[in-house]
């Protein structure tokens, strides 16, 4: 018996990921909407004037309208050859000008962008004190009247742990599990800024905004902190602070495991 | 003999100082202009609604078209009452979100933004590496290819003390007296940006950017040390380096006497 002649094996799928930042001012989000562009969108296109090629991109998470980011992480398979590197420097030339390819790989044909996070942070900017700041306008949220920072530092640790976050999201999504774990909740002084810096396993609908507006209205002494206490074992939206602007919200990084990128 | 009815005196003028950050994006530069806004003109349309008057604004020095200012100084004189710091807070709510008013206060009669001054800082931010910057892209100029940094900062040391810069201004002001001591010229690493921070005693026409440019010429090996030493004895614009956009300057300080504000 002699061996039928060998077919060549056709061309197998590679999976990108690319850590992007962008100035979400402009854009309705991470997401494509029929009224509004997305930068998925605009990143979608560039992929295929790059490679021909229009795969489904999949985000670590979708920031709302205005929300910026440091460390978006994005993951597709495309069937082209192009090295990651080169194909992220054309991706970065041909993106508008408010988008950035900050680094591009090859990964694991099993790593997924949104599943394959273990870790998210975020860093949300206040603008303290009665001045405007212009040059970070598109950046920050100005809070003019006085803050208690200890009573928010206090109130800052309590959500540090397993919890349910029901009370600090969107109703939207309080039908699902509304337990995370949040790793860190860190203020830091910024001369006229005071950075919010939050790390978790993951964050559910405006969390980051709710909770980040919990502390303000304690800083305010509008809340405190047994309250705040009372909420983390699953209380209701209506007791928790405003949702604050979305332009004081950076998406600094996403973190993967080591070698769960296959 | 009896004195003749003494008349009231007329009210004194008061000389206020302000503290502006402002973003040069959309602005002809500091100086009104007859084709676009100058800041010195928002400014001056602020004072008037607050206040009723118009007074001759004296900046620190005339920013150009795009760039920025942490901190620049303006003085000017009001018949006006109203106390400084709450003249500043008014101020800063009526004018454009891209102009605030840090600080204000009054000064004796005799300071004068422009001509008091004693040492003024700019920064330059320089974007190194591949990848494009979307949050600072308004703010930093990108300089995609490998920069010899030790080169640079031996090149910047050169500057230091008083020299002749006739080679590093604009043709326009090379009539005049090009000597200036420059106090410091500093290259800080800042993640991916490279910031250039400039003091001196005054600055000519386009003078920050020319011996950035040229610095980038020293970095990228198409200028070197012994040429920027031979410009600084009183050379030719034609053999310095480009000049580099407005958009990565940053007017940072300006410096007064203690005790000179009178």
């Amino acid at each position: 018996m002699t061996a039928a002649p060998e077919e060549p094996l056709p061309p197998a799928p590679r999976n990108i990921a690319l850590v992007l930042e962008y100035d979400g001012s402009r854009y309705c989000g991470w997401e494509k909407q029929k009224n509004g562009l997305g930068i998925e969108q605009v990143l979608e296109d560039a992929i295929a004037r790059i490679t021909g090629e229009r795969p489904v991109i999949n985000g670590s998470g979708r920031t709302d309208a205005g929300v910026h980011a440091l460390g978006q992480v994005a993951s597709f398979t495309l069937m082209h050859r192009m090295p990651a590197a080169d194909l992220g420097r054309a991706l970065d030339a041909v993106l508008p000008e408010d988008v950035a390819v900050l680094e591009a790989r090859e990964v694991g044909l099993f790593f997924h962008a949104r599943f394959s996070a273990r870790s998210k942070t975020y860093r949300y900017t206040l603008l303290t004190g009665r001045a405007k700041a212009p040059l970070m306008r598109a950046r920050s949220h100005h809070l003019r009247g006085p803050l208690d920072r200890e009573a928010m530092r206090r109130a800052a640790r309590l959500f540090v742990g397993r919890h349910d976050f029901s009370a600090f999201c969107h109703e939207a999504e309080r039908i699902g599990d509304c337990r995370r774990t949040m790793h860190a909740v860190e203020l830091i002084e910024d001369g006229r800024f005071l950075q919010v810096e939050l790390s978790a396993d993951g964050f559910l609908y405006n969390m980051v905004r709710i909770i980040v507006g919990s502390l303000v209205y304690v800083g305010q002494g509008k809340l405190d902190e047994a309250t705040i206490a009372r909420l983390l074992e699953g209380g209701e939206r209506k007791f928790s602070g405003p949702t604050v602007p979305a332009r004081g919200l950076h998406l600094v990084r996403v973190l993967y495991e080591v070698g769960g990128t296959g």
